[in-house]
């Protein structure tokens, strides 16, 4: 059937769920007849995903008016700007929280399903491609499946899938998943065939990794990162396997698994959501013994390398749907390392992930919170400063909250590392403004603490001060009024 | 042992760990011994214990000043008073994750544990009295175990309790409880019988519960909220069972559970932290089957039956430590119905437990966020104005965030019901806005958030009013003025 005819059978006010997480694996032609037709013939629709979309899809589907509603998450600049002008109504969630909340009726009914696989087996079970995300729960859970096969993706990325769909509530059993290499499932979704409405051939390829190489702020996260890492294998709380990694998206986050590479670090193994480049290069060092995630994302030439030799790291991956990559419970029972970038840190250790200067939606909570609350360490890393030192990442009081200080443990700038674990606020804002502050902000965010302390409180603050940062930066521009005071 | 040979063993500068959570099962006779001893030889020591104490001991300790450090929770003014003149340094943390945290040695190594018991077996093995917390955790970790044992505590007690300890991370098994009623361990605390280093013959009292019979607001909420249940049944999003409960501690949750007493309701289980009043009237109505906690807190009259009659209720009881009782992975695999209670919330749906204006702490966050995070639904309630209306609270901003507005599915004051499930930020607010605010502040959030929408943004915020609610309170004693803007 032809993109265009499938789109049919996507109407007006209709709940649909694509394929798709951190720009691999989405559905990529009917989301495109979708923009068309409704460029011609305006309507709109609920669409979940899995995370993010690649091949600018977000924007297409944007400009053609199709989102009414969107969610768990996004990261692109034309849907950001309809999100934060209040055109599109975007649902922010936790990544592993979407399909409970369908199952459970909670979020309507699925109409549609539109998955990207790269076969069909014969009892119509989906071999997806390069993401699993919530592409198994949606092609469960909705009425009609439309089935992308995509000629064009590697043979090799059969079997390496693991679909396990947990049971429903309050009669569940535990999730078989104990360590990174854990099988548990089927490598296809196993759908009942009458419900396949389409097949749409395709050959569209995923949108490649936009991470940026290390910087030296980036690089000096990395190295207080490590040597952290290190000393906690002296004190005897790690071993030199450390303990299961989660790793979020981006250039921070990818330079500090490269930075395992090199010093005392052997058998690793991630539990994390989505697959860059550092994870095969730390495969192909030796250093990682086992990967697993729910998607893989990577710069076009490891893309190549890494789809012509799948074979080679077949029994050291799985992909997984999000909701078990991001288990709680699993997060929780792995013990799992997690590092995840924050856009600003208050000195209590409060962060804010999300939301610039407290109301402008950024890409979404994604995974982030599913594994800083469970995990064993809780590490968020940050540059000190933002915008060429016009903004300060740490702030007196962090003007949206994503994760609360209990869910925070390390806090990581080019200016060095916060060790939080076991104090109190008063001694976290200590130990966040001498170690990981930029310089140039430091001696403000000192007076504002002293002040704050002398008025009292458990968690002190001065609360006609404590959001004047942000105002500043919204009204003038940049923080730098605050260096004066 | 007398307890003041025994309070010997503890000297400046330990880590102590001692049983009692809500009141419950707390060792009595050893912290007494410590303040006496502290007023006339100062000392002072980390103390962890499993939640709050009964009989003043917080007061009493913080009085004697041997309280340098407090975790994970506290419910005493003289102690809060402390903790907010920055005094005692106070670790407020999820209570399922105090004993984790130590089995990874990132709280450091505790030396003595102080555990009220109501038998030891005869492998040195030590039944609690009526609350586990953390106590089996705390003997199996400490150096030394200072056993008090509670000759006036009930026999019937024994059997009640089940042990159970997840294995250390990475290499955890998944923890077996499928449901509120599952027994996984042993009635008993397994400890190697030369650890214990004394043992104490008390015969204390636990203190009753300050529970407050319901008055009208907070009739009215579990009024509200038995009704949504019932919607939720016709919706058939739930069945007469509705699913596993928590609720936390305080008179709004218990007047809710009272509600469920009356009306379609069948076969109903609990699993939750603290087994108050209500529980044992849902128990003898034949509403509820099996309650699942970490501690019994009643009042006087009921605890006497209780205690009496533990027969009548051993096969429909189980007592757990509290790590079992909040944990994140059962929480989620249960579909548990979270209800817990805010201090204030925003117009978008994020909940502040803990902090009176952004900096005073309350008590704590307890486990409200264990329940809330993991729940199938999470349910916040308070009553929309406090102080006779000095304060809404409901407000602009909240002034700290325990819950952020992905872990609050409803919110329930004693105006109406939001159900925020599935909605943008700029719907919450219009529903939070509409059902549960004050008639008296409503006008005022509504021409804050009409601003705030007019500047744009995902989440709509006038920053530099945001705050101005608290500040009001701060500095004038009411929010008052806000009305007449
Ligand atoms: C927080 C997050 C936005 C950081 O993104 P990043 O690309 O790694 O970080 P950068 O330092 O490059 O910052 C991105 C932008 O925000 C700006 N920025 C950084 N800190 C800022 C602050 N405190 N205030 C305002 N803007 C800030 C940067 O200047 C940059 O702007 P630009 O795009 O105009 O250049 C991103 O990690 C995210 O979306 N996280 C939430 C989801 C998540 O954690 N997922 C993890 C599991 S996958
Ligand atoms: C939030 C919490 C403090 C509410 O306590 P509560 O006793 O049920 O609620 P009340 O309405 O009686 O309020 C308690 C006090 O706070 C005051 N208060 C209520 N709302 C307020 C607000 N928005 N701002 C300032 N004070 C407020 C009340 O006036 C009352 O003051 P008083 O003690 O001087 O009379 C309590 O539930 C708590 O500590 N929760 C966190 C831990 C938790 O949720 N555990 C659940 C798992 S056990």
């Amino acid at each position: 059937m032809s993109a265009e005819q499938a789109a049919e059978l996507i109407q007006d006010g209709m709940i649909v769920g694509m394929s798709g997480f951190t720009r691999a694996g989405e559905a990529k032609a009917v989301p495109l007849a979708l923009a068309q037709r409704a460029h011609e013939k305006p309507f709109s629709i609920t669409l979940m995903t899995g995370a993010s979309l690649g091949n600018d899809l977000d924007a297409k589907l944007t400009e053609a008016k199709v989102l009414a509603r969107r969610m768990p998450f996004q990261v692109d600049s034309t849907l950001r700007k309809a999100i934060n002008a209040g055109e599109v109504m975007f649902i922010d969630q936790h990544l592993s929280e979407t399909v409970e909340l369908l199952r459970n009726k909670q979020l309507g009914k699925m109409d549609v399903a539109v998955i990207e696989a790269c076969a069909i087996t014969e009892e119509g079970g989906i071999v997806p491609t390069t993401s699993v995300g919530n592409s198994a729960s949606y092609a469960i859970l909705a009425d009609k499946v439309i089935i992308e096969l995509n000629l064009a993706s590697p043979a090799g990325l059969e079997g390496l899938h693991d679909i396990y769909i947990p049971q429903m509530r309050p009669n569940r059993q535990p999730i078989p998943v104990v360590a990174p290499d854990s099988r548990i499932g089927t490598p296809y979704i196993p759908i009942d065939a009458s419900k396949i409405a389409a097949i749409v051939i395709t050959e569209g390829k995923d949108s490649p990794s936009n991470v940026l190489p290390a910087d030296s702020e980036t690089q000096a996260i990395a190295d207080h990162l490590i040597r952290f890492f290190k000393e906690e294998i002296d004190a005897g709380r790690l071993t030199e396997s450390l303990l299961p990694l989660q790793a979020g998206i981006g250039t921070m986050a990818n330079a500090v698994m490269e930075g395992l590479i090199e010093g005392p670090f052997d058998r690793l193994t991630m539990y994390s959501e989505v697959l860059q480049d550092s994870t095969f290069d730390l495969l192909d060092s030796g250093k990682l013994t086992f990967a697993s995630g729910s998607s893989i994302t990577l710069s076009p030439k490891r893309n190549d390398q890494v789809m012509r030799e799948l074979d080679k790291y077949r029994n050291r991956l799985i992909l997984r749907p999000q909701e078990l990559s991001n288990h709680p419970g699993i997060v929780r029972r792995l013990g799992i390392i997690a590092i995840n970038t924050a856009l600003e840190a208050d000195i209590y250790g409060n962060v804010n992930s999300t939301h610039v200067c407290g109301t402008r939606m950024m890409n979404g909570i994604g995974g982030s919170g599913d594994f800083a609350r469970n995990s064993q360490l809780s590490i968020f890393v940050t540059k000190s400063i933002a915008k060429g030192g016009d903004i300060s990442s740490f702030v007196p009081f962090v003007s949206h909250v994503d994760h609360t200080e209990h869910d925070v443990d390390i806090l990581v700038s080019e200016q060095g590392l916060a060790d939080l674990r076991g104090l109190a606020p008063r001694e976290r804002a200590r130990v966040i403004i001498d170690n990981c502050v930029a310089p140039l902000y430091r001696p403000a965010l000192n007076r504002y603490f002293a002040e704050a302390c002398a008025r009292g409180g458990h968690t002190p603050h001065c609360l006609e001060k404590a959001l004047s940062w942000h105002q500043a930066l919204n009204t003038e521009g940049n923080m730098r009024s605050l260096l004066a005071e």
